[in-house]
């Protein structure tokens, strides 16, 4: 289980950095897996792959993980925990706040969690549902849909939104617009995410259409 | 090459019939092949899955065609077509519609097209480029993301439309968001193709906001 250090000889005097290649944390192995799950696809990847992408042996993985699913479980949660986070938020009313605010908020700050958290959250788009960990992520996935859906059931209620299409299917819609941001969107490109965040809710609340144009 | 037919037993007399086993024809094939794919990922999937979802050996599904490529290579221009004649008639103004009008006309046909050719446009939404059949799909999806951002561009100069979010975010955007049925759209569901065009059409131009609500 120890792996052969840079060029440090055969005796290692500290033993706990026997434990791991040095430079490789958890943290570390999970983002390289994401980011393979991503370019590959998860079914394709092997940890074997994952080994040789990280020049790594695969017993040495094998000392940080239990399996490929441990990676994609603990990946889909991370996306998971935030974006339940910022949906369980919205969903209370404590502090006196319009379902309209808070609608408008919840999609800020989606778009901030999935730039944030990008490569977990494109994972979590392209669940299937091939195992039990993707079918327990899609529980979860159905849950945010669902308060979402409540969320907007509100705001129409209110009188702030229009009625006349049905609360799931809009929050199915402009939570589809919100999630494409994963295929596209590039830190470092044309738009920040202040900009994005401001363009969703633009088009989503006020429309593009100039009124009497 | 020849397939072993059901149990007709060693002379076959009809030769036509002894080309491919009965009830399977390439188009059989290729819709079974993107149904394959779509649900455990291209990479992932071998023409050995492929021969085996469809109780055929592999050189009987090497008779019809010649690769997994191939059949991506078909899937994707499946796709591609489509669209690229929605996006072609709507950049054109020979009819003397508004760029507007012709906008609004492209979201309404793009949705028809997802709906119409749901599995071949799953699988083009999650092409990576990770050979060069996938690079060339994305270099024609490339081209109509262009010609999108063209026509809401040429809208926005009309004054139809607002000027204060970039048109390619724009673009990006709306059809991010008619994308975003490939992930949930079922044709026997709760809403029809018309009622979902409409209401991504009222979304995008009109906005949810009641206005002075």
């Amino acid at each position: 289980m120890t792996t052969t250090g840079p060029a440090d000889g055969p005796a290692d005097p500290a033993p706990a950095r026997r434990r791991g290649r040095p430079g490789y944390d958890q943290a570390a192995i999970l983002r390289a897996a994401v980011e393979l799950f991503n370019r590959k696809g998860y079914d394709a990847t092997s940890m074997g792959d994952l080994a040789k992408e990280l020049g790594l042996t695969k017993p040495a993985i094998y000392h940080h993980v239990t399996s490929k699913e441990q990676l994609l479980g603990q990946a889909l949660d991370d996306a998971l925990d935030e974006l339940t986070a910022v949906v369980t938020a919205a969903s209370q009313d404590a502090a006196g706040t319009s379902a309209y605010e808070r609608l408008r908020e919840v999609v800020r700050r989606s778009v901030e969690v999935l730039v944030a958290h990008q490569p977990s959250v494109t994972l979590l788009l392209r669940v299937r549902g091939n195992s039990e960990v993707e079918l327990a992520a899609l529980q979860r996935r159905r849950w945010l849909d669902d308060r979402l859906a409540a969320l907007v059931a509100d705001a129409v209620a209110e009188g702030a939104l229009r009625d006349d299409v049905p609360p799931a299917l809009v929050s199915r819609l402009v939570f589809g617009m919100v999630n494409s941001l994963v295929e596209w969107y590039r830190p470092d490109g044309a738009y920040d995410r202040a900009m994005v965040a401001e363009a969703i809710a633009a088009i989503a609340f006020d429309g593009l259409a100039r009124h009497e144009a």
